[in-house]
């Protein structure tokens, strides 16, 4: 059946939680679950739909655990972006990972699933949802790195500030670890991050 | 007259020295010499044309102090890529400023043109003299950074370990001066610095 937020009980969030579950290891479930409240928190903050919110944060990860064989093929199948395919996981699970969650967990909202789409990379024009996600996922409470205090403190006082705080931060991660940038994410940085 | 590798005599190398210091500042004309020397030391070194060096690194700043409207004129002119029209001198004055340097120099040589047009930014494919032009604007002797001396040594050592440590340092500069990242530069990093 289709989940949206119109029709999203205790007991479809239930099922999908399991179909997510099914998917991934022990620790990354904690996380979803982690992602989830966090959304699900500044979602009533900020005012964009809880359901939604809840929805996007369940399933965001939930092609995490494909293998690279899955994603090429479904590159190929959907004929995305041949650039995609210099790419992985790491790129793949967001973006091609929307289309897994549309397939096989019948969720067809095009704003959960732009959600899920960006939620590693962000993009220069993001939603409201699309923000929430984007930020729950780099400050959930399981998460514990350098700086994770002060993200969280901005998530809960500016959404868009802790935006750009972790943008500039994940940048300046992968610089350092010398590990590919994708492009979007410096348009995400370019719009989000640099004053105007 | 033309300026090329085979006709390039002392007399037209001072003729176009003279070309290039009526365009700019006595500092930024002081930079333009410490550039050359490093670049015709570094062609001589990894066997490049020594000559096309020179001229390059003479040319490379030529239109660095020409206004926003000269620019924007000459990309709306040639119909450059629409996108040049988001980004400013700091973009400008290599990719465009190689066609103010074909115009008034004389200067057809595409080798040089091209060394001069990614000056700023690298690219993902540069050939010596690119890589040659690229790091001696960022080790000339006039430059004083922290780090710089550690590049001097790449630069005399390993060009592209040059090449990388400049890409690598100059976007860890920009990232932490929020200041804007052109997206070419992460074309640069993903092929020069990231281990494959």
């Amino acid at each position: 059946m289709k989940i949206s937020s119109e029709n999203y009980t205790p007991a479809i969030r239930e099922q999908l939680m399991q179909q997510v579950q099914m998917q991934m290891s022990e620790k990354r479930f904690r996380h979803v679950l982690g992602v989830e409240e966090m959304a699900v928190a500044l979602a009533k903050k900020y005012g964009c739909c809880p359901n939604k919110a809840s929805i996007a944060a369940l399933a965001h990860d939930y092609a995490k655990e494909r293998s690279d064989d899955a994603f090429i093929f479904m590159i190929k199948k959907l004929k995305m972006d041949p650039d995609l395919l210099n790419w992985d996981n790491a790129i793949w699970h967001g973006i091609v990972g929307a289309e897994f969650v549309r397939q096989e967990l019948g969720i067809e909202d095009e704003e959960i699933l732009q959600a899920i789409r960006v939620h590693t990379t962000g993009a220069a024009k993001m939603s409201l949802l699309d923000q929430v996600i984007y930020v729950a996922d780099y400050v959930e409470p399981n998460r514990d790195f350098p700086g994770v205090q002060e993200a969280r403190q901005l998530a809960l006082t500016n959404l868009a500030a802790a935006v750009a705080y972790e943008t500039k931060h994940t940048l300046q991660f992968l610089l350092k670890k010398e590990l590919p940038i994708y492009p979007k994410t410096i348009e995400t940085y370019n719009q989000w991050v640099v004053k105007k």
